[in-house]
């Protein structure tokens, strides 16, 4: 795998596997080995009583097709003569509820797309920044809050502290931006945590990068939803008591949003980023001014109650908190084919801005906090505090907490265009199952996009729409990624010895570690306050993507082609031309003498032996016809009636003698009642007397128009489809009779 | 159907239908039509690769069969050369989770049963009374008291009004007992109500019989089992608040020993009937004795509010209420085949013990309840009031409990022998699932039992527990059926005109007028404290059993054996022996101009044209071994690609062409990557090519071991055999990959 496809999202196309060289050598023996046998019964295999490119069939339009014709229109072009193209189909629309469905769905989501209309969008720069950098900018319209809270337990002494505390995450801002800067360089195709940690460390590595993003996200949802929504409860409380429908509601239009395929760029996305900046920018300048007109009198002291000391632990906890601010600051990286050439250049220009932009609307959140004592009150946000402080009630105050709302919604967006991108990546890895992978009708990954939602939803109504519990498990997923990624960097530094390869390093190295420090001791601090279930659910995350790819190894070795050794003497056709009065007993014999092995190997069409068993319940329409097929493939055939009574049995065999005794008919009386588990029993006696055999069970099914009348029949089809596909070489055909 | 088949309960053998003189004519004349067609190739058709009689197979100890050696035995008698005998064996039971289940049902169970077990035990006259009339001498455990518990209501005058509602009670046990051995005399073979009602009054009146006895039956178990447990709670209040888990264990209890195949006969169950009897008879002469020595001292006056004045409304309620006594009188007309011989006359002979005891006890308890003034108290019931009366709270007082409690659970027990043989004689009728008529492991209707288990435990958590509220339910389905049953019967007399058939005929004349008067009553006057609900159950089951039968009607039109007409000139074997160059296009022509009809009727092996569609998702070793299948069947075989991509598209051709080539690959771009719908489309496409054809889709399924496994793969197979279903004369065939 080039270093190219496994960083890129996969493509449809990546659906079928690569066969190696070694593979396909494979593949041309076992075609041979066909040729050898086959040879002198080549021409009917090419001989077809339809026309399979339906496309250019001359009386096509002759051809009845009243109900199916709006669904399979065929190339007229004639590209390809070979080539037939589907056209946009109505899913397994069979069923009145499966066509509302469909037309739910176009109705919800909109026409379904061709692959081909896959394009890589490219973002100017003045359009990227706001729409990569809204998970990050929304970051402040918590992480103040966040820290605060944290601090306010210790009083006025804990408050006292904010001032440092943000300083040092300023600091940090600073060095992950840096860091992130050389991960661009570095990584011009986007660099996620994911490919980087596999990339340079390794899969282990990875599988934790990933699982830490995957929780990321999952929370980033929550997060972001839950502080939008209490910013537009802080300015109307009337609706605070609603915060859980309003969420989800929210989460329900995110769903179908990115389900329809909402891109990225887009004006429509840039404006929410450049309003928040403005506004929250606003708050800040017009508070401080006012402070400073004012003479920046000495903070109102504030009535808060110290319920406990400032301990180290408070103030590692407030640290953490605080922390959340950085989460989105990586979003550039991934994202850094979307610019404009040269890429890499402007993503890094790009970074740079987003990273001075939090910086100065962090400090500056934090300046007017300390200015005006603000410290968190229930039912309205510090944000929204401050924002009455500088505007009063009127059309400023609106706009701020207007477009922190959009952009947290916008927040919550990201984490549905990288989630999902991210578990396409661990799918073509193996590490996920392989639906991940699979572009939906609007070219979403919509498997993806549907588990974010069903596990932010879950996430967000077991916390309640609250934050506060909700900021603990957010730092550890968030850090755990970067440290592993910047770990990454480095070893990518160290390796590849390019350019400047040491300033570098030493920025990641930085990054490196101020984010494993953050990580350990978010992981220490807040390990009982909610920390434990993001480690948990990483842990498991992890195990559970190994458990996966080990059983795609598995089946991956299973199917791997692997020609047969040449088959005994005397040939395998002479065995299919057999006289048919040849005893039975000793072509089982001699059959299982020269065959070397009975398991599902790979076959010539010649070496499979038939035989065909027919369970027969009784003789009407449906099971003659079952007969009638059986007998039409002109392979052995075995009726099998299942008899409740010896009564009932002379009562069969009366029947099929009327009917005139075409083919065998065995009986076995069933004392027990029980048809199933019997008739598996025998199918495997006979088996045993030639396990080279591929028996083939024919069963008649009746199948009712209403799902409801299902309920009347016995699904005995089903259940011995279920039954029977345990067992090697035997194959289930349903011939089915509508009624 | 005879009369004597059509009464007795459906045996095993039933399963498989009669076929009418003028089917088994269509089906020797549908076995003339294959030997015209297949006369020239029947021999190879007899030749079998294996011995079917895997019984009488020479090597049989010789084969290796450790892991089913214990499931298929067969017959070493060879009494029957084509009869193979199943053994008992674990159902399903290919998965851990299987045979975890089948053990289970063996410890709980017991072995399974052969139907050859099923023998009619004979009960003595002693035995089979206290066994049959458990469900009618329980009713007095609660009759009574669901009188005075309306009465109640209106104080001391509405107590006043007792004695005459009793001896009109009394009056009616009567006359419907006297009914009732009308009934006996006239089905010996056994006559339930709705054998009754719908021999002599016609489909719906039987119908309506059964929708009673089915609303009566789970009723029965509810009310009985919440009777019980007053019984219980009533002697040790300390259990009062558990009534809902006891009364739920009381009914898998019930349910395990049912399933079991408890048999009604044995002194076990005709003990706590005697002592039952012997008990409450004690308890009556006692306090009776008791008050007769004490000069009948006029009784206390009890404290009671009226609530509201006596009416006519009201007695109508007491009434209906108290009637619920005579529920379970009819038991003994149903089972008259289990007496010995003659068994009508020994019948009737219990019958007419069973109503004078039930006389004897309801109006000695009624006489007592006058004497002592007894009223329903909270947390005890009239019964347990009585005793203690009598006995004060010693051995006597807990014998008498307890036998009251384990009458009540005998009557409970008696509807888990009738409610499965009821709906056993629907399905038979086809107004049921057939299933009802199937006998499980241990010869019991194993599908009735966990319905009414299921329906019972419904109702009894649905109404938590409480008699009162369930009562007003009870009377209106019993008297239903009581008055269905004994109006057949009036018509029975009148069309026999057998012996004694004046008096007979008055006498079920009067039972009818007498049930059916209480019926509209009870239907009336408790309509809106619950008796609706058990009209509207009479009335969604009438509707769904009609409905039901419709459908199997239906299906059996639609399954009826029919030959269809000769084939057209030519005969159809030429067309199969088409050399391959003739070109596809006039092929459909002909075909569809020469054959009158491409619906699924019967056709001969000749008739059936092939064509295999083989999905190949990509070359592996599952899908070359389909491939191999497919080809191997030596009928056309037309390979499917679907391809998300055209890049893809020609990466796969490279491969086929690798492979060989060997069978002709048609390659369908799907642009909107949706796999299902365009295969669907694509092989209704080439159906509408030519409706004659049989089109079998060959899907290889990879199988793997383990259940959360196949959540890794995309079902497919499944989702395929699913949407292919619907459609005509697509066969879908699964060839196994195991991994």
């Amino acid at each position: 795998m080039t270093e190219e496809r496994s960083t890129r999202p996969p493509a449809p196309s990546d659906l079928l596997p690569d066969l190696t060289t070694e593979q396909l050598r494979a593949l041309h023996q076992i075609g041979r080995q066909w040729d050898r046998v086959a040879g002198e019964s080549e021409e009917w295999r090419r001989a077809l009583p339809v026309d399979p490119n339906v496309g250019s069939y001359p009386a096509r339009h002759q051809v009845r097709q009243p109900r199916y014709e709006r669904f399979v229109t065929v190339s007229e072009l004639g590209a390809d003569p070979r080539t037939t193209l589907a056209s946009e189909t109505p899913g397994e629309a069979s069923t009145p509820a499966g066509r509302a469905g469909y037309r739910l769905r176009r109705v919800l989501l909109g026409p379904a797309l061709k692959s081909t209309a896959l394009v890589r969008e490219r973002m100017r720069k003045l359009v990227a920044l706001p729409v990569l950098s809204s998970d990050a900018l929304s970051s402040v319209a918590y992480g103040p809050e966040a820290m605060l809270t944290i601090l306010v337990i210790a009083g006025v002494a804990g408050l006292s502290l904010s001032l440092p505390i943000a300083l040092m995450i300023m600091l940090m801002m600073l060095v992950v931006g840096l860091s992130y800067r050389q991960t661009i360089r570095a990584y011009p195709n986007g660099g996620g945590s994911y490919i980087v940690a596999r990339h340079n460390l390794g899969p282990t590595p990875g599988l934790l990068a990933a699982g830490g993003l995957i929780v990321d996200y999952v929370l980033t949802v929550a997060v972001s939803i839950v502080a939008g929504i209490a910013a537009i409860t802080s300015a109307l409380p009337a609706l605070s008591g609603a915060t859980v429908p309003l969420g989800l509601g929210v989460m329900a239009l995110l769903l179908a949003g990115n389900l329809r395929g909402v891109r990225q760029a887009g004006i429509l996305f840039a404006v929410p980023s450049y309003v928040f900046v403005f506004s929250v920018g606003a708050v800040i300048v017009v508070g401080l001014v006012d402070a400073a007109l004012r003479g920046f009198p000495p903070a109102p002291t504030t009535q808060v109650n110290a319920t406990t000391g400032v301990t180290l632990f408070l103030i590692l906890r407030a640290f953490t908190s605080g922390a959340t601010a950085l989460t989105g600051i990586e979003a550039i990286t991934n994202a850094v084919p979307a610019f404009e050439p040269v890429e890499w250049r402007n993503a890094r220009t790009a970074l740079t801005w987003v990273v001075l932009t939090l910086l100065a609307l962090f400090g500056g959140l934090m300046a007017l906090i300390l200015v005006t004592g603000t410290v968190p009150a229930p039912g309205q946000t510090v944000l929204s505090q401050l924002a009455r402080h500088s505007f009063g009630t009127g059309a400023m105050y609106v706009l701020v907490q207007a477009s922190t709302a959009a952009i947290l919604l916008l927040a919550a967006n990201t984490a549905y265009n990288d989630f999902p991108r991210v578990l396409s990546l661990l799918a073509r890895d193996h590490y996920a199952p392989r639906g991940f992978m699979r572009m939906g009708d609007r070219l979403a990954y919509s498997n993806g996009i549907l588990l974010l939602s069903v596990a932010a939803a879950l996430i967000f109504v077991s916390f309640g729409g609250d934050t506060t519990s909700l900021i603990p498990l957010y730092a550890v997923g968030v850090f755990l990624a970067f440290t592993l990624s910047q770990a990454g960097m480095v070893v990518h530094w160290w390796r590849s010895r390019a350019r400047h390869w040491r300033k570098s390093l030493a920025f990641n190295a930085a990054g490196a570690v101020m984010c494993a420090a953050v990580f350990v001791t978010a992981a220490i601090v807040k390990f009982s306050a909610g920390a434990w279930v993001a480690l948990l659910a990483v842990a498991v995350f992890v195990t559970v993507a190994v458990r996966v790819r080990v059983h795609y190894d598995t089946v991956g070795r299973a199917l791997r082609l692997r020609p047969h050794a040449a088959s005994a003497p005397g040939g395998p056709i002479s065995v299919v031309r057999r006289p048919p009065d040849e005893g039975a007993h000793t072509m089982a014999g001699s059959s299982r003498a020269g065959r070397t092995s009975d398991r599902e190997a790979e076959e010539t069409p010649e070496e499979i032996h038939h035989l065909s068993v027919v369970p027969v319940e009784t003789l009407d329409l449906a099971n003659i016809r079952a007969l009638a097929y059986a007998a039409s493939l002109r392979q052995p055939v075995l009726a099998v009636h299942l008899s409740p009574s010896e009564e009932e049995a002379e009562r069969m065999r009366g029947y099929w003698l009327q009917w005139g005794d075409h083919l065998p008919l065995e009986v076995v009386v069933c004392p027990y009642r029980t048809i199933i588990a019997p008739l598996v029993n025998y199918v495997e006696a006979l088996h045993e007397q030639r396990s080279d055999l591929t028996i083939t069970v024919i069963l008649a099914e009746v199948v009712p128009l209403r799902w409801w009348h299902r309920l009347l029949h016995d699904r005995m089809a089903f259940r011995l489809r279920h039954a029977l596909r345990e067992r090697p070489k035997i194959v289930v055909t349903t011939v089915p009779f509508h009624v």
